[in-house]
């Protein structure tokens, strides 16, 4: 078995799918988390690859790119779907996921108010309706072709429900009602929060508020 | 054999790469070019999942996003990588010049003459050196494990040098000196223009700005 560690700051972010994959898994990790803007992590920057984190470890060998992570950890605990197709539409809603994250960053880094206030209304308006929607055609989509399993792709739990699960979780803290008119995507949150590998690990995981 | 057709707009942009996994695997697909503003798109967009472009078909099934389509065919293809470990380097190059692109895309849409000035600069002074550093770095760390090969991970070409070569076409058109003190950096752009299975697409694709 590799030895892993996950080595990325003390928040959810980019690291939190990565810490759900293991979990799912059941597969032990040593879950580093660098306090943000400690001297540790000034001492630690030129030591990663891309000066950046997240980094995963793999028996020493060090790799950058968060969305890359997700995918190896994905591809090595059988998390990613059963054939070449289903792997493809399990990254699709990955990249999707990855779309939706950098029009709510938009939001986070705006300092001017009125100008804050227009990206809420457009993310309200605009954004998420847009990606619930594209959510919802794949749900639905999976149960036409006879997974009733209530996952995004095939029959089972994959990266890409974990990447839709974390990816909404800071949205609704800011937009609670987004999910309010999409019952099939607050079933499938449900169906995540309650997973048998899951549920003990996010009830009780750091609250952090990204 | 799978029936590909390939949607994207009449530039390179991001549906280059996935043609040139096409050219380098010798598969031959539909190049389907739908010219930029034109009534052809209007119709179109609305029969596609995400109402973009591109979007790979593949026996009449769509696919969105263009990393997962480059990804999903460089498997196909056998373009990434062979080990698990191997694969997984080749995505982090991807997703390393996807931050490029996003970089570049910033001095792209940039309207106030000023402000683009000001990007240029932070282009040419901050931006490329950290991405040939992490290139060069990639190209000395897959010699040393004994991959005398030039390209960026292990023994063949792979996705990840045809997103190194695509990425840095538009970014050498207006900033001309970007790999001037790179040697290794031109050697491997070298490699690629004039690769068997590639020079002749590339002296006679169309001619497109981006």
């Amino acid at each position: 078995m590799s030895k892993y560690k996950l080595i990325y700051f003390d928040v959810r972010g980019r690291g939190e799918v990565a810490r759900m994959l293991f979990t799912v898994a059941g597969v032990s990790f040593e879950d580093k988390r660098v306090p943000v803007d400690a001297v540790e992590w000034d001492e630690m920057k030129s030591k990663m690859p891309q000066h950046v984190l997240p980094v995963l470890e793999v028996d020493g060998k060090q790799l950058s790119q968060s969305l890359t992570i997700c995918r190896y950890l994905a591809r090595e605990f059988h998390l990613c779907g059963k054939t070449a197709w289903e792997q493809a539409k399990v990254e699709e809603i990955v990249d999707t996921m990855e779309d939706l994250r950098l029009e709510v960053a938009k939001w986070i880094y705006e300092k001017n108010e009125t100008k804050k206030n227009e990206i809420s209304e457009h993310l309200k308006e605009q954004v998420y309706p847009k990606f619930a929607k594209i959510l919802e055609t794949s749900l639905r989509g999976n149960e036409e072709n006879d997974n009733s399993s209530g996952y995004l792709v095939g029959e089972n739990l994959t990266l890409a429900d974990l990447s839709v699960f974390e990816t909404l979780t800071f949205p609704l803290t800011i937009h609670p009602s987004i999910l309010d008119d999409h019952i099939e995507l607050q079933q499938h949150r449900h169906r995540i929060k309650t997973h048998k590998r899951l549920s003990d690990y996010i009830s009780n995981r750091p609250l952090r508020p990204v």
